[in-house]
Order: structure tokens, then sequence, then C-alpha cells
């Protein structure tokens, strides 16, 4: 069956790959969700055609989102994840057993039902007692928090569509104001060798370095993402992501991983150079 | 013009760049030459229908398989690359002034003639009198050298075709009687993700580590490459690629680089978990 | 969405359609079994990955196949269809009501219910008290079949994979021993552009000419099969396909279609001479 | 190599060739102009990225432009052809002993130069003395002609671009009036299953109405356009496109053709339903 689903990376750059077939199909009240079967990438899910996640190479964006700000910051207890509805961040977080309070906003539910269904891999741990779900707007949710979070992850779609609030000034904002005297936000935060994508790039920074004193940025190679060289933002009001990582500690958890290590966990902030100008740019 | 080119990364995925036009086509007696037009990565040539260079991210191959050895070992001055007839290497090479001797073996003559008709970015250093250049095959030239080089770089394509006998164990021995007792070999290492792609991978290390006692991998981001996530080999007689790094000494030259810096150098022999496994099941 | 189902018409020719989404996957005993929604072409099947019918373009097919037979041959009163299992011949022949009995033997039982519930346009008529469905191979089932039907309609799919039969002398020869003695028959008959199609083409007319006294072919323009000029064969005992024409009778039933009318009945069999002479090669 | 040409028939079909190679691409003061070469169609031409034309099914094209009405009027002496750069309605055209002159009026003289240097089989012909090349617009030429020609072919691109006066009423009220008394205009006239296809043909068909008392349309398989099944208009002051068919005339001339019969003139001209309705709608 010659079925191919095609993502455009840019207006003339396309990757492409064979479906097996298409396992669901629907529309929320906020997006298009459809999963498919590969052969190369096993299922996937895509919100509005845009590629999320692939079983064969989630294991590196969620690891990299996870066990990052959790190897630096000494004692994660109250999480908050904005997006994230399939699970996969969840699925890394509930390792750790001094983590004790893991809110979930998610604006989808219909995400969150479709991804327990057809993505058990990453939807698995849903059940966790210390998971809380919440279906509503992450931007709306966070105007509200105050000095509450170790820790904030968003895990967000593209600066379009429902996730566009989630690349503004107010946000981060908010997200600083949310966070513990020690808290550390991490983002995703799109990738810098397209053009369209390195401009969103650079706008989703200079937003974060206003409200943060401390912000990095590292790397990881997801072949399923635009260029495979996607970037995540590490945002501290006290701990820098490589001086304060407490590898021994890490180690000591003896937590089995696929991509992230504490070695790499170095390695990852030392972007190219042409990386670094964008980001100094933006600052 | 909707004209497509297209590489399979694996029998079910597509990497796809719009073309402009087609500006050369030609066989010659070892492969077929191609250089195309794109909006997104300016010009690019392919060997036998393989993606090989793009005038967008050669600066990331190219950087990085000749800065990561220059800033370990101490004084090169006699270079040896096998293959590399877009010349590439060479420009990276040039720059170094105590860099005295460049012999380079191409096999293919017509690939050097329509790099520096229609590669002019990457084949402008052909006429620096310290480069040599050899058309002959690379594996027959290497057995008759001897305690010769203080570096080999094997700028080799794909381990099918005119590339094959670079991927084999007679290669490097060779290689390594012909570097000098403190002589580093890099070559361009395949990937790891896709499954065929890091059977030839593993194979490599393997040959590798049989002949040199120090042998690391390292990687870097490489949009136009299968996966985006390409690995090179450090071997070594004597210099460790990281303890040994100079970086002090490196910054002092001044060149100035748009993807390899010594941050960047330590940090790119992190290498993921799963690649790490697949390295030492191959040792 | 950018997804896309693909047909190669040849190595080097694809058709590709954009698709909506796909309704349904499923594998039978003797083939693999889509449905797909389209933009362009509205729902659309295929087995093994082929096309076999979309929405929009079917009824020229149907017509095709029923009325020029039916147009011919003044009082059919017992039609066998062989294939045909998505109920588009059907729909076209319940419309007569001079037709008592139709029997389609269809292979597959799993592409008859699909069809039901997923294209009912043309599905929709298989309760039509004339209708029998007989869920078997038609290669065996026409054997034990004597001088029975005015009509057979061989609504196959290719002649690869469970098609194959139909397109061999022993089927053809039996369709003749179940005809009476003025009995008609009519078959999808592929098309002649495309080398490889104008093989199988010819090898089925060498086969039927060797049956049929009368042997002729015609045409009709089907934009979602191969090269949009695709064949069908008439082959009688009796009647001539233009000469015996009855126009005015036929047009006196009042049937409407879109694409068949008594006209286009004459100028179909008026064939381009590069397909007459691959048919004059194979007689 | 996976090069291929894409032709988007609507915004969700598409037709793709695989490309061997690029022969020439070139920028004229009014289009883009580009060779290819295929496997499947041999050597292609392209227009502002929309074929023109390819080596292997472009006789269907001409044979129906220029024997349909040359197998109907008694006497063509003088010929104008406007567009038709290619040469190929000049190639069927020069067959005729009793044609005297052909004036071609084609815009872009560098068509004309890359046919007659890439494509030999239909630019064979410019050289024959009655054949007399005008490089200007064919809507400014046909402005000063009166009573003056047999035949007009208008041999246009699609109905935008450099085309689009060609499809004007103003334009085939200019092509009656340069006709002598008995003249026939015959024109490419799109197709009719795409939606937007249909348009641009009905509204051509429209035109030509108010111009001309008969006006025909008359169809062919052309593998290569968009459906596969694309129409000609035949119109005339004088003669009935089928009824004036002088068979036995023709046929005594001993041309050889590859489509074109006299049969299938006949039958050419009957057209499907819904084809007939749309034209009925547009009269």
């Amino acid at each position: 069956m010659e079925l191919w689903y095609t993502e455009k990376h840019t207006d003339s750059v396309k990757f492409s790959i064979q479906v097996d077939r298409q396992l669901y199909s629907g529309q929320s009240e906020f997006q298009r969700i459809d999963v498919f079967d590969s052969k190369e990438f096993g299922r996937f899910l895509t919100l509005d055609g845009y590629m999320m996640l692939t079983e064969k190479d989630e294991f590196i964006y969620h690891e990299m989102m996870v066990h990052v700000p959790m190897a630096v910051h000494p004692a994660v207890k109250r999480v908050l994840i904005i997006g994230g509805g399939d699970g996969g961040a969840i699925r890394e977080l509930v390792r750790y057993p001094t983590v004790e309070h893991i809110d979930l906003v998610e604006i989808d539910e219909l995400v969150v039902e479709v991804c327990k269904k057809h993505l058990p891999q990453t939807a698995c741990c849903f059940n966790d007692p210390r998971v809380h779900l919440h279906f509503e707007d992450g931007l709306r949710y966070i105007r509200h928090c105050e000095d509450e979070y170790d820790l904030i992850i968003v895990d967000s779609t593209d600066p379009f569509g429902p996730g566009e609030g989630l690349f503004t000034k107010e946000f981060y904002g908010n997200c600083y104001k949310a966070l513990k005297a020690d808290g550390i936000m991490v983002n995703q935060h799109e990738s810098a060798f397209y053009a369209d994508d390195a401009i969103a790039m650079q706008r989703a920074h200079k937003r974060i370095v206003q409200s943060f004193l401390i912000s990095k940025v590292y790397q990881a190679h997801i072949p399923t993402y635009p260029s495979g060289h996607w970037l995540f933002g590490f945002a501290s009001k006290k701990y820098h992501p490589t001086a304060d990582l407490n590898g021994v500690k890490w180690n000591a958890l003896g937590l089995k991983t696929r991509y992230y290590n504490t070695r790499l966990h170095a390695g990852c902030f030392a972007l190219p150079n042409y990386v670094e100008e964008m980001l100094r740019d933006a600052e």
C-alpha cells in the first residue's frame, strides 16, 4: 500500500513516512487528531497534520525534557506539565519516587483519550496516584499559580494554533511566578536550522530571557522533527544546568534510559556556533 | 516547477528537496554525478543519486571532520585525505598555516572537475600549493604508505559502490601503518538510528577498534543526512579526543567557524545511550 | 493533513490522491481491503493497494460495462457477474425490468460487506430479489454452467492475485459454454498505453478471440485508471456490438446515464490505430 | 536517481513522472521553459512548470488537432497556427501536398529554439518552405487578418499566463474574421473532468459559440494531460465535422497515423453525457 504521510519542514522540504494504516482520525474542539501505524516509526500521532510523536523516537524527546532538569534540581516534589497529553513526560517523571505531585494541564481531553487507547507506550501512567489531570487552557491555569512548583515542563505544540499562547511573554512570566524560589522551567524550544523555525525559536528565547536570570538552551537528535536537531529551553531562578548537575546522585538512582546520560547532559548544552549566535542575537 | 529530489532514508522514509533546476548530470567511470539548485539548500551534489553535500549544511560535516582532530593533535604537518573530491575538507585544512602537505586521493577525477565548476564554495582551495591531488583508488594508494602522516581523513561515500573498500579491515590497518606514531585517523562513520545504517556503522567501528587502541565516535547534527544524526570516528595511536584537546591553543588560532567550537568538541563525544550500546556491542 | 495515496502506473509514473482520512483497513483470506475519503474523488476502494473505484468516476466504468451489451442484446434475462463485489454492475443491471435473474460470483465476501458499509453509492442493490450472491471462485463456479446466461460480465481485478484465473483461456472457454446461443460476454480488458498493461491486454484479447467468433474491444475515459484510457472486451456468439445496437429501443427505456449514450456506443468501438494494431498483433 | 516531475492536476491530485535528467532550463521574456528526459515518456517539455508535451504521447494531440479538420475541409491551402512553437502541428500539416502556406504565430521565439535543439521529433519541419514563422502575440497578429485562411489551429497553452488572451471573445471573433467563408478553426479546449478545468472549458465553448454557427467539441485520450480525457473545439462557418467528413478521400492520401483514423473521427465527437450537459449549459 503506497500511503504516505508527509510533513513539510519548509515549503520546499518534505519528510515522508510510509503509513501502513490509519488507526484513528477525529476532530476535537481544538484540533484534528490522527494516529497512524508505520513500518519504520511504529505508531505515530499528529495534531492538525503535524507530527507530534512516534513510538520509535519519542523516548529522545521525553527523556531529554524530564531528566535534564531532574538531574539538576536537588529535590523536585511538585511538578506542573503544560500540554503533554500523550503522557510521555509523565511516564518519565513517575519513575522518581521523590516526586509527590504532578499537575498536567492539557487543553484537549480528546488527546489524552486517544493516546490512552492507541499509544499505551506513552500514555501508560495517567493512573499514578500522584498525577492530577486538568483539562483546561494552560495559559489561564498558570495565571493563578504562585510559588507552587519545583519544576514546570512546557510540553507544547508549535507556536501556532492551540499552542500559540504558550510562547508569549505573559505565559513565561506567569511560569516564573508559579515556580518556587529555586524552580526550573524547561520548554520545547523549536529548532534553529530552517529560517522560519529559527525565528520562532529566537522569539521564544527572547521572551524567556526577559523573565529568567538563567536561561540556557540544549539540544537533542530527534529524527522525526524538522532538521533532526531539536532544542529545549532550561530556565531557572537559581540552578545552572551544567554547573549544578549532580551526576553522581542521578546515576545512583539507577534509572535506565536510552538516550539521556549525565555525560551527554553536559554535552547537550554545547551548541554549534550558528545556534549560539542566533540566541545571542535574540537576547 | 514541481521538481523534487528524493532520498530514501529507508524503504519507507523519504526526504525530499524541491529542485529549482539541474545544473549538471554526468557519468564517470565510477559513478553518476549530478548537481542541482534548490531554494532551501542551495546547490547540492549527489553521487549515484545519494546526497553528498548541500551548500547550506556542508559546513557542519567539513568543520567536524577537520577541526576535531586538528584541535587535539599538537602539530599536524602532513595530511592524507581519502575521498573528499568536493574540496570541503581541504578548505578547512588549508586554514592552518602549520599544515605543510596535503595529499588528496580521490578515485574519480570527474568529481573534482564538477565541483570546481559548480560548487566553488567547497572546491575553492585545490590551488593551494600544499595540496597534491592523486586520482586513484585510496585503498591501493594507502598500501604503500608507512609512517608518513599526522592525520588521515577518510571522507568516503557510503559503504557500497566506489566507497566500499574504504570500510574494510585491510584499509583501516593500512591507515594505521601510514600514520606516524602519534597519528590520528578520522572517518565518516555513518549513523545509528535506522537499522541498516546502524549495522554498517557497527561494522566500521568493529574494524577500526581492531587496529587502533584509541577509537571513539562523535556526532553532529547534519539535516540532510539520514536521521540528521551523523557520526564520525576518531581513531588514534596516542591522543585521546577530549583529554588531549588543547582548547586554549585552538582558540588562539582565531579560526572563525559556524558549527565547531571547543565546548562542543567535548560535548560531541557524549553519545546517547542507545548509540553507546551499539558501539559496545560491536567492540 | 498531507496524506497521499499513490498508485504506481509504472515504475516511473505515479498517480497520487490526497486522502482526507482512512475509513477502513482489513485483510480478508484473499486480499487487503482499504477504503479512504478524499476531497477530489470522494470515497475510494483499493484492493491490495490497487485503486478499484472512486465515488467520482465509477459511473463511467459501470455504465460502460453494463449498458453497452444491454443495448445490443434484444432480451437479456439471466446475467452472471464474475467479481463485481462493489455492486456497481448490479446497480446498473437492476434498472432493466426485463432482467429476471442475476448471479454474482465474488470470491471475497468481505469486499461485499465493506462496500455495503462504506460505499453505499455502488453497493445499493444487493437486496434486489433478482440478485443471488455466491461467495466462491468464479473460475470454479463457471465450470459447471452450460447454456445458461444471456450475458456474462467479467468485472475482475487485474490479472494477478485473486483475479489471475479470470484472464485464462480455460475461463473464457467456460464462459462461452455458460452462455446461451446468442449470449454476450463483456470483460474489463486492461489498457494499452503503458507497456506492461498492453501485454496483459493483448494476452486477454488473444485468449478471448480463440473462444468467440465476434470479439471486439471498446474504450472509455476513466481518470483514475492508468493512462485514463480504459478498455473493455465485447465477445459474442451472435451479435455485433455496433451493427446490432438497437439505439431506438434503448433510448425508449428512458434510463438516465451520465456517461453512456447510444451515439457514444458506436464511437467507443472506434479505437486509435496503435490500439487496433496491438489487437491485430494478438489475434 | 529519485528525481520526480509532478504536475498538480488539482490541489489534491498529483501526476508524477520520474526524470532521468534535465536537459534544459531557461527563462524567456514570457515564461520558464524546461526540457527533461524520462524513462516512461522520453523527452518532455514544460512551460512555467506545466506539461506541454512528451515524446511518447504528443502524437495523439497533434494528429487529432490537424487531421480532424483536414479530413473535413475539401481544400485547405492557407493555414494559420497560433502557438504551436513545438512544431508538432506543422509536422502533421506539411504532410499534405495541397497545403500551400502556413503561418505560425508563436509569442515566444525561445520555445522554438529550444524545441529545435531538444525535441527534434516535433520541431522537425520548420524548414519546410511553406512555413512562415512570426514571433509575436497571436492576439495582436489576428486583428489584422481578414478572409485569409482556410484553417486556423489554436494550439495554445492553458488559459492563464501567456495563453490567456487566446481564450477571449475578442480573439475568437478575430479568428472568425480571419477565416475564409468556408474556414475552420480548431482549438485545444481543455478538459471536463476536474472542476476548475471544466469551468475554463465551458467558458471557452461559450465564447466560440457566440462567433461560430457550427461549434462542436471532440475528444482524445492523452495520458499526460489532466484526467487523460482531452477536448478540442471544432468551429466552422460551413462544414459539419462528421457529416462533411470525406473519409474516402482522406484515406486515399495514404497518410500513416498512429492515433487518428476516419472511423475514430466520427467516434470522437460522441461525447459522454456529462460533457454534453456541460457544453449545453455553456451555450
